[in-house]
């Protein structure tokens, strides 16, 4: 089975937790706390020398990071991983965007204000963090006038990739009242099959699972 | 013709440039001065909303962002990409970490001493920079380390794009002295047939082809 090292707060490894349950994978899931340096252990530097997660070790012992490069890995010869060759490079496109102009500042807002604490050393760049934040919303907004998914109009890889810190960005403290077709999106990303909150992990779905009138599910049980 | 939108001191344009030559397409070079806004300019928004340098312009008129991206369409269908899966994933977490781990932090502290100039807000965020791509390098010599290459021991979409900000470090105040590996990769990629320097242009090329005693070039000329 796959397993899964992640920390449940964390939009990236988010977008590979609601890939592998989209596409009926199941996995284990080893949760590290970030905030105690879980993931800059030896035996875990082992596994990735950059110490970081998602950190997917596939059943051979092999071991990828960068939750991007996961999901374009977990996502070919599926339907979520578009046939051709431009629509390729723009889903790209869109998931180095995402690791260059979004996730720094989006995510970063959100990781000082949620995870890790604010200081006064922060406190000093969060401007800086929501100028750039915004900056990526309007560049969002724009591609998703009109469009009901960012890549040839249908749900693929870059939403999951763009959705998992968007759809939190209220809690880097991101005003998404005046991006209308951002909001659209996110409502539409939300109701694909097989949707998951950002907290989800494979155990409360098992629970889930097990409990009175519960519907079995077809992976986790 | 393909159109490339580029600034030469930018490694991430760099990348593409490097390429196009090495797959001996021809292409027009539009130097765009970042340091004067010419990437912000409504004509260069409507090419590219993110509004940065490298954009390649199809013949058809579309416009593609994100120099690893750039890389990986023009690489697709050669022998610089991988044709196995596992290494098609770590040629893309080689990308994810050059944008997100090393980039932000080699080529940001070169930015900063050779292009836009220090300032005391640049002065106080330098030893942040200096430590992150230090960690940067870190991982690159250990992943070099009795290798030849990145990913599967043959030069390819990686080795390009990690070489463009790495072999420019020391411009940005960083020592590679203490990172044999790494300096021995820099000479092998350097190597490569159809390497060009970093500041290279094709008129630069033509100007070469054309001069006396030069070897004519099967693109250029």
């Amino acid at each position: 089975m796959l397993r899964l090292y992640d920390f449940l707060e964390s939009g990236n490894g988010y977008k590979v937790r609601l890939m592998l349950h989209r596409l009926a994978i199941p996995f284990e899931l080893v949760e590290l706390d970030i905030t105690k340096g879980e993931t800059r252990t030896p035996g875990f530097l082992s596994k990735n020398r950059n110490g970081r997660i998602p950190t997917l070790e596939l059943e051979d012992g092999t071991c990828l990071a960068e939750s991007n490069a996961i999901l374009c890995y977990l996502a070919e010869g599926t339907d979520l991983w578009p046939a051709g060759r431009l629509a390729r490079a723009r889903t790209l496109q869109w998931l180095f965007f995402e690791q260059y102009s979004h996730e720094p500042f989006v995510a970063v807002a959100r990781a000082w204000r949620r995870v890790f604490g604010m200081t006064p050393e922060r406190e000093a760049q969060l401007p800086g963090k929501m100028k750039g934040g915004y900056q990526a919303l309007d560049v969002m907004e724009d591609a998703l006038t009109g469009r009901r998914f960012l890549v040839d109009d249908r749900f693929g890889v870059a939403d999951i990739a763009l959705y998992a810190y968007t759809h939190v960005a209220g809690e880097g403290g991101f005003d998404l009242a005046r991006y209308p077709a951002i909001r659209a999106w996110l409502g539409r990303v939300a109701t694909e099959p097989r949707h998951v909150p950002i907290t989800w992990r494979p155990a409360d779905h098992a629970r889930q699972a097990g409990s009175p009138g519960a519907a079995p599910d077809p992976v986790f049980t």
